[in-house]
């Protein structure tokens, strides 16, 4: 299929590109009354991740309406421990909630490894065919994931946690039950993407949401491994690595064989570019806060973002984390408008 | 009063010292089941805080208990905006939660400021008396206070939170509110840190729990010029400045007139050094997670820890975090016995 709007990969393998492009994490879902009519028909949460046709329907959403320059697949990173028998729900108001938690050798029994993705998280590569094909090649689809290190914080954790102390504490206490169980959700996290991409995705982030928690030291030990595997796997499409907080590990992130960093809004843009030239692209990162402001804030607040930048072309714009839900829609247009006005020469 | 061990004093001065110091965030309450037989009797979290007696004893258990080098009094920093007439509940596993939130400037109307705060903070200055009176000079006593900021994020969040994102919010909808309650938190913050080092507290430690949630721009703005107030306006004992997560502001944290810059566990210390010289005393930063290993892991990562820090007097020893609730006190126990063990020279 050819694509109408190519800009995000051309901008993520570093090709010249006419204006940047943008979308937002979370922009499926959350913040538009569309969304929530869809989502208000239905059980919860899971049904709409589980449900194809309706998880396409809210992805495109955002493409119709704010006019995003992608698509990102309407799903959660915690399907991942589910198709690993540690399933997951979604509690209204409280959040991820795990029955089992995996803090032991014997509790890491029940996990599971040797099955086909297409069996268990079929859902989703139908969800990404039907996207594709609806879409029509308006714009590119994104796949996802969460990094191993983030999933592996609440398998252990079993639920959000401000410290996961929790998932630390297997770090000092049992490195080699981490480890183990870092690399079956490495093995399988790869064996998924590749089957999003094979579905239609034409690029791939992972989300390590959790990156912020360890140090550099234990994240170059807990996290970079498992990236570089994933990262190394997938060849077919851009892949863009986030690593909410993880500031002091950005360069090591940026070694790896991804095409594009994603910065969450505390870090300083012209410092990250400095440590690490520009062989990748970086993404980001509006404070998803400034979305609260006024029209002529908003647009302020973006203006001052893209000059962070510099007028590198190994820009794509997003908020440096997901858009909060409160936010009204018509701010969020404010934003992308004023980026696909913002003259990239 | 003559102390008989002020080797944090000495250290935060910069002057000889003949072992590093150690103590711990969070050393009175929660770890102790000397602590725990004492909050048993009580109705609650705060009836401990406000009753002097009581929490005099509970600051000095980890005197007697554990031999750290100073006592931290048993409070919180939420006396604070309760004194300013915004008054909050401690709910069992949920935490910190205020009836009334600041967010306007209808609801900043009942934020008060002109107040004594003997009267209202009395019992804080009771508890320093009488720890000094029955420590008779064993170590210095340490008070504190939240950073303005982080008092900000309680007052208009009204509770604890991942993102404090209404507390942010309010930073680009109505910053010149922002700013006046931050000058009032900072107004009674400099009244009330004054009288307990009236009371007897030796040295100050300011908390900013939450700098980590601002970027390096909006910590310029919101919390360092705040900070700035406070640590000029205290001059007769040593000042710490905490900002958790604020890495990319510890330069110009260290600036400030402060003896002490608090490291958490996520900070290279290294790094930290040679960013800001000699010319401050580092606080931190043992991984709190770490005391969860065995003793002897506990051993090596705290020399670990030592070692990462040079042969640099200027170290106060410490957690990067507070001591989290479910740690064994023997393995407290273990990580000071491992400090004051360390050949300094």
């Amino acid at each position: 299929m050819i694509l109408q709007n190519d800009l995000i990969l051309r901008a993520a393998k570093g090709e010249d590109i006419e204006r940047y492009p943008v979308w937002l994490m979370r922009q499926a879902g959350r913040i538009l009354p569309e969304y929530r009519a869809v989502r208000s028909k239905l059980s919860g949460f899971k049904e709409l991740v589980e449900t194809p046709a309706l998880a396409a329907e809210v992805t495109i959403q955002p493409v119709d309406l704010l006019g995003v320059d992608a698509a990102i697949i309407f799903s959660d990173i915690l399907v991942v421990p589910e198709a690993m028998n540690v399933p997951y729900e979604m509690l209204e108001a409280k959040g991820p909630w795990f029955n089992h938690t995996i803090r032991s050798e014997e509790q890491a029994k029940r996990v599971e490894t040797d099955f086909d993705v297409e069996d268990r998280l079929g859902y989703v590569m139908e969800a990404i065919k039907l996207t594709v094909k609806e879409l029509n090649g308006r714009v590119p689809v994104i796949g996802f994931a969460g990094a191993p290190w983030t999933i592996l914080c609440y398998m252990v954790e079993g639920h959000g946690s401000k410290t996961f102390s929790e998932a630390r504490k297997l770090l000092y206490t049992n490195p080699t039950l981490a480890h183990q169980l870092l690399q079956d959700i490495t093995d399988v996290t790869i064996r998924y993407l590749k089957a999003q991409v094979k579905a239609g995705a034409a690029m791939i982030q992972v989300f390590d949401s959790w990156a912020g928690i360890l140090g550099t030291e234990q994240y170059a030990t807990f996290s970079l491994p498992y990236l570089k595997q994933i990262a190394d796997a997938i060849n077919d499409v851009p892949v863009t690595l986030f690593s909410k907080g993880a500031i002091t590990s950005i360069p090591a992130i940026a070694q790896l064989n991804c095409n594009n960093v994603g910065l969450d809004w505390n870090m300083d843009v012209a410092a990250v570019r400095a440590q690490i030239g520009d062989k990748r692209t970086l993404q980001g990162n509006l404070d998803p806060c400034a979305l609260y402001g006024s029209h002529e804030n908003v647009a302020t607040e973006t203006i001052k973002m893209l000059h962070s930048f510099g007028k590198n072309k190994r820009h794509i714009v997003n908020l440096g984390h997901g858009v909060y839900p409160d936010v009204d829609p018509e701010k969020v247009k404010t934003f992308i408008k004023t980026v696909k006005s913002y003259e990239i020469n």
